[in-house]
């Protein structure tokens, strides 16, 4: 079967050998080009040994790519450089795809772009074609699109869970706390003093409290589904873990609405979905269970608060948080069964 | 300097041990006994090899004990049984002064022991004489007590940083939201397959959600400070960390009160206090930063809902959380100073 | 196309839950029948969450299961008890093809077994044909077996370097140091104190020093391969991390032998293998770039000392070393590709 | 009781921050200066959060010192810069005692320095005078040093169980391999790749291995020790811990040596020491059981090779292998009792 010529821009990070150790594993995909600015020169053996034993090109600066060479393109880049470098990409060839999962194409007000990430935007007519990447809630677009813009990893945690919810207004707009917990995969491979291991291993915090840059992507789709501003608590936190988003949210009923109701809601959001499980009332996931894989659980059980309800959702931030949600919509982009190459199970224990 | 002779019944579980640990580096405790119902007749190397070096009595049962033997005695027994064996030791010795560590005496409602822990007390005598050893809040109280019942570990994390807002009715009564992690020495020694490492290292999840005990302290202590029914949602999650309990907790303030009242009414409260530490405004703790150590930090910062503030608090949930603050009431309860064999600084990294 | 139709006794186990996963994601294999004494009656998913999400049959006793039903199984059940079922299975269906984790058919010898495991062979006969599942040293016989007794993971780390170097005369005999260090998997998922988070984590020791029964594997193939006795001074560790083994074996060169020579002999015998690659000289492997994946990595480099050298392996030991092994096996005896199923790449980080 | 003034070069590091929490807990010194050049003006507390409790003396620049100030200082700076502070510093003050932690003047021989450091001596007369810090070998020699050199971490918990045994002739002086394991605080605090926690959690590598500078350390030991020279086989790995070393070694007996004698050996050599405890034959130590405290454990047992044993030794990286032995060693150039705030107990779990 004929594969698709796949570009991964970023692969030095880790969402781009995410990437390609999901592809390595796809039927339909050949991967055609690797960049690292900082890697350039070097293979991917030298820069990821666990990916050495694999065939594939050697990494390159992105000013050598020749952008017709590929029909879709991953962009693991920082967000700010990304949207001048897929601007350019476009403009080269203007039947090209792109997955982008930078934060640079995912909020569609640029005021609200330029308010969180301290610049104006460089490319709004860009920022106005992209598709928010959220499979599950986008699917008809994304299959249309030609920008894909591949959610952050703790809005994907969030929006699940809770977008059915505010849709058909079984809970409350406000208030909504988000308590949510990360491993250490998504602070990605810089050399920071934050990220040794001597300063996460057997410790825990909370960061970025108040003004994490996640927070504009659950405001943009949290408002969206409850039609009016909601504005959710929500507080990240470090966990001494690789891979793993497990958030912990509470919220209040509507007046009427039950637990069940809500159970009902999310089940039947998600009924025949290949990767978002439900599970039965009163269970919870842990991170554990959905690692390596492009699953993200959800449960919820009664606060005993009358009219509150806690539901806790986990997904690998590798994966259905980033490169695995990146290659389901490449899926669909180019047509091919939504989960082809992402049916893996999880890495437990 | 006189030694007083102190007792440790239960100590082959890591509380007992780190009892141990606490009181080899105290220069006024001399341990005489300790007991382990099913390691008895063992020497505390063999059951804790990292306390071989030290010259310590063999484990015992407890009906081996003779209770004039000794001033003090820290039970780190299960529930249910410590009631019946506190009776019989102050029968035998009524001059005995205890630091309990079990749930046993920690609720001064008989019923709402009923009702959390499924039978009824068999000691509501002492339950009524039982002080709460909160040491900072209950101080005066534990100088005159003899038996002292040391408050639980994510209770103790809960209570520092929010009885004093509710007592200055600086912050709402409700919703409460207590977001609690702690590290898996509070599930104990028990061989349990939920304890091994293959099923917490590299995981994260939620348990006991909806009806941990703890509540229970929550509830007397909070209901007490607002003076009406309080009820806060609490969640414990598991970190896979040995030693640590990290608090987020999400509250309202009452009109007209301001982050800085709060951050002053706190700083106000623990001025002076060896353990507990206010830290700077926006300023929020890490567990790795109390490891080993009786220290509590705690941290405020606004939530970016108006009106709405996130308060953290760390400390290691075998020390301020159990056994250090168990040795901080015996120093009172003998009338030593608050701080001696308390003075180590945490370990990090 | 037809797959075979697949049992596994012993999935309540970790290397059996390992077998789940791989043969989830394997085109040709079907599983048909799971068995669990103590869980029979459960779903997997009760037992394992992170299978909840697929369709999987319910967990039976050995006793419910018709040996007709299946063309091969996979016996991960405990050493002793395994010899009596895999001969109540082969008497009862004599085309039956059997991939056996235990130990009980890797040794030959009859006395050796009696004297490492403490009881005579109940399936002497058996113990004659089964063949030893070192996939890459005896291929051709596992194609024909009926009976295939996969290595322990301790046992393949060691076999894989050593053994072509035995066999070619390139190194001494005696003296062989291998310091091995094995993740928490490999000691299963009973539910022991020394193996709780809290006795492994932010810990290391050596253990079963002088007498590990993994030596009875080595000994033999080591001998076999030299043509010779050969003991192996060998000192197993446990490594606070879920999965992986690595050996560290220091040997002495036979006289005339060069480091280039070792290396050119080990790039020999594994030429075209999927799974086994030899390092470019002086470059080790890790753990973490096996992760997952049933690859064994070996490197090896100059000790200063003249004519030593120190080799490293690393493979996943419930991969490798036991299940992806088992079922690259099952893929000899049912004449598919070798690597069918096996392909991922590892899971890094 | 007097307290002597004490200056930290290099508070900054990890052993740095380890010497200020043991001599937070030590009753006759107290800390005057510290200094970090990157980090000056800033408060310990900015650097280290755990220390932030402590009043403590403003990070300075090296140059801000007034060498007159105090009575012994630890340089805890990288090898290379530190011999010309050192000669700076006793040159404006020649009373003033110094205890090393780099490897400046561990070694005797100026040539091997420069062979293994890769520059000449600055300061050869003080490398004539320095003595090895080890302090249980060196007792008599340290207690009258103005220059101390402490030695590595590594080395010490190899020295320490083989120094003895070559000295008494007790076991052959080839083939020596010690296989070595650290835990990650070993790499200090600078931002590195190679140290990031998602680069070390859940693995395990060796590294160094043929060419790690701790070596020479050991071949100047052994060789003293042997009265010949002496080359182990020594190679290092990584632990994903924070602390700790154990050090798995190989030896052979001499002729008509026993490991009774072996035993006896280590034991008289031992006899009394606070730090150093030779376990009953057979049983084996752990890192865990020495984490945070002074403690040195050698364990040993046969081999099953006739006339081979196997030594292991551990110890806590930052206090035995760094700033535990530098207090120590302080402790007896200012005529303290030596083992005078070091005492704790090892914290475990």
């Amino acid at each position: 079967m004929k594969r698709a010529r796949i570009a991964i821009l970023g692969a030095s990070g880790y969402t781009g050998a995410e990437l390609v150790r999901l592809l390595l594993d796809h039927s339909r995909a050949e991967i055609v080009a690797l960049t690292g600015e900082s890697k350039a020169g070097l293979s991917m053996g030298e820069v990821y040994p666990h990916l050495a034993p694999y065939n594939l090109p050697k990494l390159v600066k992105i000013e050598e790519l020749d952008w017709s060479g590929f029909e879709l393109a991953f962009c693991a880049l920082p967000h700010g450089t990304t949207q001048n470098v897929i601007k350019t990409a476009l403009a080269a060839n203007s039947n090209l795809k792109i997955v982008d999962l930078s934060a640079d194409f995912r909020l569609h007000d640029v005021e609200a772009y330029a308010r969180w990430y301290g610049q104006a935007h460089q490319a709004p007519a860009l920022q106005a074609e992209a598709v928010y990447g959220l499979t599950e809630l986008y699917r008809r677009d994304i299959k249309k699109a030609r920008l894909v813009a591949n959610p952050g990893c703790y809005t994907t945690a969030s929006i699940l869970p809770l977008v059915p919810l505010l849709k058909k207004r079984i809970i409350a707009h406000d208030p909504i706390v988000v308590d949510a917990k990360s491993g250490v995969t998504g602070a990605g491979r810089a050399a920071k003093e934050s990220s040794l291991f001597t300063e996460v291993a057997e410790g825990f915090h909370a960061y970025g409290v108040g003004h994490h840059r996640h927070m504009s992507e659950l405001d943009q789709e949290f408002s969206k589904a409850a039609d009016r501003e909601v504005l959710a608590s929500f507080t990240p936190h470090l966990l001494p873990i690789n891979r793993g988003i497990l958030a912990t949210i509470y919220v209040n009923l509507r007046k009427g609405k039950t637990i069940e109701d809500t159970h009902a809601t999310l089940a039947s959001a998600y009924r025949g979905e290949d990767f978002v499980k439900v599970l039965p009332l009163g269970q919870l996931p842990s991170t554990r269970h959905v690692r390596g894989s492009n699953l993200c659980l959800i449960g919820l059980t009664k606060d005993r608060q009358k009219g509150r309800i806690i539901l806790v959702s986990a997904l690998d931030n590798l994966v259905k948080g980033a490169s695995g949600q990146a290659v389901q919509n490449m899926n669909l982009m180019l047509d091919y069964d939504e989960s082809l190459g992402l049916t893996q199970a999880p890495l437990f224990p």
